[in-house]
């Protein structure tokens, strides 16, 4: 999930609410991180189909300003996204597998610069009775930089691979970029077929 | 979202994967947690209509391991869940309004005895230049008595008070009871029906 309650001026003014600019709007713009979430969370293994949820909310100019998404995969695994720009800030993954789950709840933007945190609880037990269960375990992430100090470090480093040492393009990148605009594009066109399965494109 | 990790013993052998018992399998057990933690956030207004996530996982005898769905109201709300026998024990709210989120991650069963706690944040906002938002607040609730032996108080006090006060038997309960088999049934409906969008009866 991810959402922030635009204000009255970027509902009306802004680039991601208009439908000759950025025209997939909240789904482009917040949409795009929660499915990138999802694909990391599942190595970048593409669903086979996605279903939209059903009532997106559009603007007058028919751009999108709330939406989400069930995706499924061959193997059964499943993942709901919601975005908003509608509702509070709000930043979570919640992780769940046969054996834990993790729960992040700043996965965009962190809230302090120098750390973010995550939760994982791992073959949770209750206690004797069931009056109780594992405290999940919290992981702390010190950063000197911040993320987008990272990015272009990533970046100067990747050029500089080409200009002085002979490397090629990185593929990760542009690779994980494409896997998320498929998605994307899927869930797009399940939202203008009034939600139905649309298998998406490898 | 209510799952947990059933054990070989459990699948096999348990009532609540029995088809001649409790039929409703994950449904009717953790899943009705989760629809009565979405109605208790809408103040108990029942959703118009629910669609079942596809492809639930069911046993051999058809009785379901794990499912979903999504629940929408008329005016634009929506909730979705997700059940499960098959996954590790997660008891999570996330409730994202358009002023505020709350988290609570042990809604059923609470780590601790003898407190629980929820996190909210109340119209997060943006550090300067979006480097970082609001931490959500941290609230504990404290209680000497757990949430079971809390229940048997309340019923006594209602059976007291028809014995001894003349009281009339309290409808709050029956009443969210009936509501939160309402939503069930409905999302069992959809379930047989492959997912197609099912009215909730009122």
């Amino acid at each position: 999930m991810f959402s922030f309650q635009a204000n009255e001026d970027f509902l009306e003014n802004d680039i991601r609410v208009k439908p000759d600019l950025d025209a997939l709007g909240a789904l482009g713009d917040v949409g795009w991180y929660c499915i990138r979430a999802i694909l990391w969370a599942v190595d970048y293994e593409l669903p086979k189909i996605v279903i939209a949820l059903r009532d997106p909310v559009k603007n007058r100019a028919g751009v999108l300003l709330a939406c989400g998404a069930t995706l499924h995969w061959a193997d059964g695994k499943t993942a709901t996204f919601s975005c908003s720009f509608l509702t509070n800030v709000t930043m979570d993954i919640t992780l769940v597998g046969t054996n834990g789950t993790i729960h992040v709840t700043d996965f965009v933007i962190p809230h302090q610069e120098k750390s973010a945190e995550f939760h994982v609880a791992s073959k949770s037990s209750f206690a004797e009775l069931d009056i109780g269960w594992d405290l999940p375990s919290k992981h702390v992430v010190a950063t000197d930089l911040p993320q987008e100090a990272l990015m272009v470090q990533e970046f100067a480093r990747l050029v500089q691979g080409i200009r002085d040492a002979g490397s090629k393009p990185e593929r990760k990148w542009p690779a994980i970029t494409r896997k998320t605009q498929l998605v994307l594009d899927a869930v797009k066109a399940s939202i203008d077929k009034g939600s139905e399965p649309v298998e998406v494109a490898s």
